[in-house]
């Protein structure tokens, strides 16, 4: 992959609360942890169902990875051949790999789910009528269940963490990078309170130097196209 | 892995609802296609917190496979590792290959968060109690709205289909073997009545063999458990 062509998919404008949050992100953090160079092409918001983009994406959705024009989908698939591919994502024992691959996808099929209810009460309740609500308070009665069914889901991963810095090993691996990009919309949601750890974790790992070139290639991408189309309507 | 000691966990039981529907069943599974032999190890229903379950499973949860003493989690990650040991599950074409890891995936972050929605409001309509509810109308009232969400996910499955019967290529992989296990889900739920061909997917693989033979060892230990057990309380 390292000498491939590499091209990231990624939308050319979001609604605030998304910015820094697109799972475009995870492979861009992902291919600058592994120092392979890449380009970004930009789906235009809006043209998600276009037969063009259900042709690499059955979902419409970012990000694709293009590898020397053949197209790959799901952040987590994408993430794990680039850390395969790496010199840098995972640890060389084939134990300790099994346990990065178990982890994420425990960041995406355990935790995430239990952060993405949460997160989908938040939308019920700040946009009811786009789901046919009348109000958000159906929405509001369910928040206390699921946030104590996403409290259960990250006490477990402070206690797996313990005093470690990272997940497997002792160093940073594709594991910690997807746990990491789960638990910020965790944190986005207010939900790492009680969770002080997980919080230093998500801070100590968002601090690396390619999180930050990733993620402000993200919002680039979404300052250069609302420059180029004028004022927010 | 063909030649290791493996060893699945499972509950011993668990309630009626979650017969035949829990996740070592998708592991049962790959093993049985790739034609692996392995032993069954069960979990005592009530003991998934103690040190013992933690400590290879941060979550309490099954299923775990264990390779040669050491263990792994995480079905999907399971199932990817017994699939590329496998002779059977994966093609041979490293495109196809990874368009298999981007499907199983999908199955697990794009298409499953969308049915799980509508099962957990299954069970805070029918246990509001368990969930600090007076009544099951807030879950009530969101459930369409979760229909829809869920609705649409399953279409774009529907359309990539399209008239082949498996998801890559033209035989059976581990996509269509998690893709199933997710949509059997659906079907429980009765959200696949609108997408015959996908009910029609989950009866074809359903009907496959090595499925047949992992269902009836997952109902056995049940089974078994509750005789030894006596007659339900």
């Amino acid at each position: 992959m390292k000498n491939c062509r590499l091209t990231v998919t990624a939308y050319d404008r979001v609604p605030d609360f998304a910015r820094g949050h697109v799972r475009d992100l995870r492979v861009r953090w992902a291919l600058e942890e592994a120092g392979f160079d890449y380009e970004v092409e930009l789906v235009r918001q809006g043209s998600q169902g276009e037969a063009a983009n259900l042709a690499r994406q059955p979902f419409g959705h970012v990000p694709v990875l293009v590898v020397d024009g053949v197209p790959m989908f799901e952040s987590g698939a994408i993430v794990w051949r680039i850390a395969e591919a790496s010199e840098t994502l995972l640890p060389a024992d084939a134990a300790a790999r099994n346990q990065c691959l178990s982890w994420l996808f425990a960041a995406l099929n355990t935790v995430e789910p239990a952060i993405g209810l949460v997160s989908t009460l938040w939308y019920f309740v700040n946009h009811p009528d786009r789901y046919g609500l009348e109000d958000g308070s159906a929405a509001k009665a369910l928040r206390p269940g699921a946030r104590r069914a996403a409290d259960g889901r990250l006490a477990r991963v402070v206690d797996a963490l313990g005093d470690r810095p990272v997940l497997v090993g002792d160093q940073f691996t594709a594991a910690d990078l997807m746990m990491t990009s789960v638990l910020r919309n965790a944190a986005a949601l207010r939900l790492l309170a009680p969770f002080p750890s997980l919080a230093d974790y998500v801070d100590r790992h968002s601090a690396r130097p390619a999180f930050e070139r990733a993620l402000a290639g993200q919002l680039q991408a979404f300052d250069a196209s609302a420059a180029h189309a004028g004022p927010p309507s």
